[in-house]
């Protein structure tokens, strides 16, 4: 049995969403020596959060910035907690929608996600700085 | 340690929510072989998803499919991704709000679901095709 | 490599969302034996919620009942499921879009949560009762 965890910090990246899929791969290379396993990637913050979607047109990514601004409205003036801007609330109430983390099996040394499926970093602060992740893998070596 | 891993092709389902629990078991059926330990069911699509929820009133699932299509338009002008149709991103959308994987603790051969929870395959797409898992279960055996 | 499960009863909250980090570390002490490892808590409801965010401000949980309660609307003609009172329905459909799981890396014996940080339980009932958790670790040990 393999337990493998690293430490991963991100550079600060723009608000909306980004795809990690290359940064968890390279992150963890002991990937490779999994045959059935799984990897956990989790992000350590509260307005910034993970998910896996169309990792191909960049206009997807964009459509998803546009969807969670128009449901989860900045300014709403019955929000308590707002003393860090406008987009605190909304990035914590993001956050918990979309979630701190995605689970993935592992097969043959290698992620199985599907052909169109990518890792997404989804940063909901206009200036959220570095975001550390930690990423996790384990299973059954060859 | 034990470690169990199969690939679960589902046939195409029409658009909605349906309980798949039953389908999950007989995939894997080793869960009986673990006695503590954690079952995941991953699906390698991005407009399709999995959650769990209420196993016995249907009207539950058709209020799913009522809610998500209420919450999540067609059709909204401001979409630049919609060469698939008017499914298309919604659909994605959909599946980041409801994840692309549940884990359940597994205890002494079964799924510790509660009385009322099964697992849900979310169907977002019209006509979305064979849909494939990846199903994993992990743990102490007896 | 270890694994441990435990089941939690938790007394009835009302309706809003809780900090339950301590009960989760205090149920499972054990945590302190895992040099490398997760940890997931998985409630058995399908209308009581798990999620990660913001550990410090009250306002923050009260922001996000007034805005699951906005989005998630309470006697919508459209719903069919409605025997259980008005906040039946509702409830399941929180559950689903916040999930029934959280899972956290391990790392020396303590969990990996970001300094602002906690689990919550959302109850999403008016009078929903108790609600047991399972609790599970597993890992390589010191």
């Amino acid at each position: 049995m393999k337990f493998f965890q690293e430490l991963l910090r991100l550079e600060q990246k723009r608000r909306g969403f980004h795809i990690i899929t290359g940064r968890i791969e390279a992150c963890l290379p002991q990937i490779l020596e999994i045959k059935v396993g799984m990897l956990q990637v989790f992000i350590q913050h509260t307005s910034a959060s993970l998910c896996i979607n169309e990792n191909a047109d960049p206009t997807v990514r964009q459509d998803f910035e546009m969807f969670f601004n128009k449901t989860v409205k900045e300014n709403d003036p019955d929000y308590k907690h707002d003393y860090e801007g406008p987009d605190d609330m909304p990035a914590h109430l993001k956050s918990a929608l979309l979630g701190s983390s995605v689970t993935i099996p592992v097969r043959n040394g290698k992620l199985t996600l599907g052909t169109w499926q990518g890792i997404y970093l989804c940063e909901h602060r206009d200036f959220g700085g570095n975001r550390n992740l930690v990423v996790t893998a384990w299973g059954v070596g060859f």
